[in-house]
């Protein structure tokens, strides 16, 4: 049955973003049986209105969807390749992979299950928690058109801005890949601003009201800008998401045989920042790393 | 007289900025009179209700005022040191100077005004063309509060937004520099962006749809990135601009001894555009460099 619409779907990885995720598909009445190695994660789902399975392989068992929303593309291996999910889903299945990966690493995945005659869809997220649980979630696809069109329905239920990017796997996760080289150069570029502004004596908040309101503008300034004024702001995301994130970036790069000579320069500052003990910290304290380096002097009596 | 306030302007500098901010100066009853090189923007202020003089010097005679829009700080001093235009103004006038100057620069010039009793105000400005005819520039200001409140009245007449951002001369200069190292990161990085997306065969209209609806939206992204796409757009900024801005934001960094890598590397690229052949392009076509740099491989037959 290779046309029959997507209706049950094995969800794998309720974390912070993967449980507001399934949570949505199960308002929008697809069946959703979910598994996550944290048992209050199931009970969530449960207590959401789907099913939990003991394992990623009976998650999948027959159904017409597997979608991954794991930390990285070794769990989704793991997941598909030793865990047995793959090889338990219906035949003509469509694997929908939503996790941040590298390009090539997600068209390595493809050529895997397709070579079993199932549905791949390279489809990363952009837009956080919230717009996880607003199902207004950024989702950019690569995949064939037919792959595409049997996985729409589900993804419209996730996210409100949904583009088909291109034909190949690992052009979504290019796109992907392409925002966050974006993002943490955006945020990098910020705390250079405010170092040097800082080093001249200009109060770092006017600074950014009057930034904020230029064409020297993004948003990430607006946004990371007020947090870097704090000394330990809560924290949104990690300088250490960036640690990695700007690592594929720069992965993909080096697959594809191109320089990116800026978002080098921005993982070189993340990676000081991380060695300077601020990994866990919020991403603004990049912002750190700058002021080691660019400190006014002190006045060693 | 040291507090009469100020009624009466030399404007020096008539360019495509200046020629409307002089202009919004007269419709605010202030009595301009200014000077340029070239007759025609000269016979354009007075058909605009002002004066023109036949020299700087001639100008500033008595003025309460000089307000300098001029290309750069070698201009600057030219006109108050070499043409004569601080010593031709009254006892206790004020120099606005306008113009994006290094930060050290404006302050050894703000020295010079200050010794011979004279107010100094480094107020540099952003907002482009349509901020000067539409009296909505945003001003940054380093000087005394007692400079700054002279001049008040006429930076009001010529932008909404004026901030005081310091005490300093040099410190206006300082957040112009910050503006511009901001501004000229945001292009290259967004170039970067693209070239890394069209390697992997992602249309670059569609990319930066996506990219202007997320998180890793800057101003510049959605100015410059419909250009990018542009074989060669009209000029609204040359590459050649930042070619020069960078480099005052890396003179402003090595005099205050603060690295900056993303702008170094931000500078490299428009260095590399400029020196292809691209330097007097729209500067969005620092996207040519990078081309040049990670251009799919052609099939040599």
């Amino acid at each position: 049955m290779p046309d029959r619409p997507i209706s049950t779907i094995a969800f794998i990885g309720l974390g912070a973003m993967g449980a507001p995720m399934a949570g949505n598909l199960v308002r929008r009445q697809f069946r959703v049986t979910g598994f996550d190695m944290r048992e209050a994660a199931r009970e969530a789902l449960v207590a959401a209105g789907g099913a939990a399975a003991a394992s990623a392989a009976e998650a999948a068992a027959g159904a017409d969807a597997l979608l991954l929303m794991v930390v990285n593309a070794a769990q989704a291996r793991a997941v598909l390749f030793e865990a047995g999910a793959l090889a338990a889903l219906a035949p003509g299945a469509t694997v929908i992979l939503m996790a941040t990966c590298p390009p090539d690493e997600a068209e390595a995945i493809a050529a895997e299950v397709t070579r079993t005659g199932r549905h791949f869809v390279d489809a990363p997220v952009s837009g956080g928690v919230n717009g996880a649980r607003g199902g207004t979630l950024t989702i950019m696809v690569g995949a064939p058109a037919v792959s595409f069109a049997r996985a729409k329905p589900v993804l419209d239920a996730l996210g409100d801005k949904v583009f088909h990017v291109g034909e190949k796997p690992g052009q979504g996760a290019t796109v992907k890949t392409v925002n966050q080289l974006l993002a943490g150069v955006h945020i990098a570029v910020a705390a250079e601003a405010l170092s040097l502004a800082e080093k001249a004596g200009i109060d770092g908040r006017l600074l950014f009201e009057i930034m904020g309101g230029s064409a020297a503008s993004s948003w990430m300034l607006k946004d990371r800008g007020p947090r870097m004024q704090e000394p330990d702001p809560a924290v949104a995301s990690a300088v250490d998401i960036f640690v990695k994130d700007l690592g594929i970036v720069l992965d993909a790069g080096r697959a594809a045989r191109a320089a990116l000579p800026l978002a080098a320069a921005a993982h070189q500052m993340f990676l000081a920042a991380s060695g300077l003990g601020h990994g866990a910290r919020d991403d603004s304290q990049v912002v750190r790393a700058y002021r080691a380096l660019n400190a006014r002097p002190a006045n060693d009596a």
